[in-house]
């Protein structure tokens, strides 16, 4: 049950054929040669894929393993996640780390022998999601051992068992976020987790890496979305019970729901689901500036109301994705329920708005599709698109999400907002521009998401990214944030997440992923080093 | 900042000079006596402080630990916490676990030297918070060392700080509930977690433990309250980041919270707050019977409304207890908020609960502390107090809570009362009763709490229970059950959390034991093996 017959790109975002449109293409680049002021010209191109040059694989798939191959398409489409400087390596046709073998495995007994196989061969093992990390968390390294292997899960796709009492779903592992919305559907369920990855990632990749989804209040990460887990480590099957909650020890499903790959591999999950909903409110909300926005933000967050989405844009942001001019800050307000009018809900949540002088754009049911909050939700998904046509005009952009408490947040903000803008000018020379949005919000703080755009200089890219990024994860950890809000931690973030997580967590960590990974095959580097 | 002036009993439930008023005590015997269609005479007194024979300490408080005693009374109120067997063995006198020493740290620094020095001592270490477990968590076992030593944090009671903006507050790991929201008051928030044991537990435990509180959803235990952590290990000092959400690896706090005391001491946490809630609307739902009172607490459940109080209780539980005659199941309903009028949410309910054929009690802003509602609330209070009065009429009476998905929750429900009611008439050769009713419910499932009364024979009540608590437990764990959901595992639910933990998570856990605690001295025997 594939999401579709196309297959992934083997560089940039989606699959094959996919991509953005000549208008919206115009319309990015246009935004960014104002920005830069300056005439943007492409100078380097996607690797095709007869360009790419493989070294010879240092361990064959075995005969053992027939749904394991060595094909020169899937090694070079399984070398790199889609962070920016990945892609900046993709460009100068740095493929050195492709892995030697790639497996599809078809069911968990499959997964267990590549475990074994691997364990013998003397070969890691990088869990392949859907290769949507933004993080470096997917880059099948080696670390000292003989090989590389991928495991894609994707041939474990399907909803196996569904309880529509309890509202929870048994899913495959490698079910992507399509496939697992189109099972759901005749069931009038539906687990409403939407990462803007949503097409291109796994329910095993969004639970590993506590992928941040659909909610913007609540259940604002996949974690409180698990009932239950079933993941092969290479000691062994753990599999926890169907609990609607417990208080019997620590959770065991908590130790994996983050570990990204190094402890084992999600190769199934009881989740819990919502009824489809069919009662909506929602719209856009206009504040004077972003902190007036944000005080509105808090206001809600702390009303028990719950807003599924409850999302501000700076000015900057809104104007860069089309949904307002520049002039004013932007909240995108929506309520949903399968059960009851939410009406007097998003009634005192716009009384909240008007407290801090918000005012609405739009109303309705439908409001969420249209207007300010239509636009820049359609911006939103088209985004990772973007990022692989400007990268051939030498344009340095990533994001960074974070979080922090409210009463630091105006200090934080301007702190993290200026450094990286100093950031841009000493590793490009010139100004670029640092943006904000909160994509979540609790009753003790949001969680801030920065977007960058510098000119660089072709050659240099990754570079210049690293220097910008590592100021700004500097600022982030320094001013008391979290290095990853919902992107994960992968490789990219390992030096300032290793500032953030108390030491001796990672020291009762190590001797977790020992007990379970004795060989440290399980995607090496990754949180810890083994 | 001492919650009251009064010690702790060393025999019983609370402070000295508190129990039951004669008139309570004559309504609960009066019910037991129907019960059993029999007189019940005392058989057995409870221990005064100079009949109870301690053994001279193995380890003895050294000078430069001043706050810590080897003083009878200390010794004798620290060896057991309050589950039922721990009284039938003070009602025998057995007091051959009492801790050498008692410690009572005033800060973290006279925590860590606690450690050190027990770890030169070769003692064990006994985290106590309010002393209030019921599943023997706090016997101060030696498992083989020399001494055992018990940590009372209650000399570390303070609020710390106060972030009003984000609604969190630094409280030392020792406050006692009512300290700690006496010490919130002023600042017009609220932690709101209030168990059963409110009175006599504290912050420290309550994490530790993975306690349940007030909240009937949603917010149902402890774990969602933590902002973040310090706990102090025989290794050094973890400290999380105070962070609102991150997806930055597994949750270090999830580590600890849930852990029981053999990772480490929780000295301090920031815990996220609540404005006092100024709206209110609750009351009594009747129902014909529990499993129609069930199916509309799993409409509510999944409504997303979120009531603070969702609690049912089937007709002989709500007899017992004075809230209703014995014919009728009883649902106690409430919403509450700082922000809103409630009562579109009240409204909504009412509907789930008339959809199975529940007529409302009562109605109204003070309904929760009126009515069917206010004498079960009251009954649920002073119940711990009835049980030290019973047990001496030789009656065994203890309660298990456990949490299931709805599919299974009927034959489940049934599979578990037939198996503890067959185990009553095994261990004592009579009928005994079994109850049964909801304290937390999800939308997945509820968390179904268990009573059984059973008249036992006294000297050998200790036996008895174990008879039936072990079959009670069997057939959770044999029907899906979680062992516990939210009177943690301690000793007494070790064999069968054995059973329902995935034996790779218990072997990781071990490895983290081993980092934090390499001597294994931090209360032995509960969760894992060191």
């Amino acid at each position: 049950m594939s999401a579709s017959t196309a297959r992934l790109k083997h560089f940039g975002w989606g699959r094959e054929g996919e991509g953005l449109t000549a208008e919206e293409e115009a319309f990015v680049l246009a935004r960014a040669e104002a920005r830069f002021a300056t005439k943007l010209k492409e100078s380097a191109s996607a690797p095709a894929l007869d360009e790419i040059k493989l070294h010879e694989p240092r361990v064959k798939a075995p005969a053992s393993l027939p749904f394991a191959t060595c094909d020169h398409y899937d090694r070079a489409a399984h070398t790199y996640g889609k962070s920016y400087p990945e892609m900046a390596r993709g460009l100068v046709r740095d493929y050195g780390n492709a892995p030697d073998v790639v497996a599809y495995p078809r069911n968990e007994a499959e997964v267990a022998a590549v475990l074994d196989w691997a364990g013998g061969a003397d070969a890691t093992v990088t869990p392949f999601g859907g290769g949507s990390s933004v993080c470096g968390g997917v880059e099948p390294l080696r670390n000292g051992h003989k090989g590389a292997v991928t495991l894609d899960l994707r041939e474990m796709g399907k909803v196996l068992e569904v309880d529509k009492t309890s509202r929870a779903a048994l899913i495959e592992g490698g079910t992507y976020g399509p496939a697992l919305e189109a099972q759901l559907r005749p069931h009038g369920l539906t687990l409403r987790h939407f990462p803007q990855s949503f097409e291109y990632s796994t329910l095993g990749g969004w639970i590993a890496t506590r992928g941040g989804g659909h909610f913007a209040t609540l259940y604002t990460h996949i974690d409180d979305l698990v009932e239950s887990l079933r993941t092969v480590t290479p000691k062994g099957v753990i599999e926890s019970r169907r609990l609607p909650g417990s208080g019997a020890g620590p959770s065991p499903d908590r130790m994996m729901i983050g570990s990204e790959g190094i402890l084992g591999v999600i190769t199934q999950a009881w989740m819990r689901l919502q009824d489809r909903p069919t009662f909506r409110a929602g719209g856009a909300v206009r504040f004077k500036d972003f902190f007036a926005a944000a005080c509105a933000a808090r206001a809600i967050s702390q009303t028990g109301l719950y807003p599924s989405n409850c999302r501000i844009l700076d000015p900057t942001e809104a104007y860069n994705t089309g949904a307002a001019d520049g002039s004013v800050a932007i909240m995108v307000l929506a309520f949903e329920s399968a059960d009851h009018d939410v009406e007097p809900w998003m009634k005192r949540a716009r009384e909240c708005c008007a407290d801090h002088g918000g005012t609405p754009e739009a109303s309705g049911a439908e409001a969420h599709r249209e207007g300010a909050a239509g636009v820049w939700r359609n911006a939103f998904i088209r985004m990772p698109y973007a990022m692989e046509r400007l990268i051939l005009r030498g344009v340095v952009n990533d994001t960074f999400e974070t979080s922090i408490t409210w009463d630091r947040f105006e200090q934080f903000h301007d702190a993290i907002k200026s450094a990286t803008e100093n950031a841009i000018v000493e590793a490009t020379g010139r100004k670029g521009q640092v943006t904000c949005r909160f994509t979540h919000v609790y009753p003790d703080g949001p969680a801030p998401y920065f977007t960058f755009h510098a000119q660089g200089e072709p050659g240099k890219l990754g570079a210049q990214w690293r220097i910008i990024k590592g100021a700004a994860l500097d600022a982030v950890i320094r001013n008391g944030g979290t290095v990853t809000h919902h992107h994960a931690v992968g490789r990219d973030h390992r030096p300032w997440y290793d500032r953030q997580r108390p030491p001796l967590f990672a020291a009762a960590m190590r001797a977790a992923k020992k007990a379970l990974d004795p060989q440290g095959l399980l995607n090496p580097g990754v949180l810890i080093d083994p």
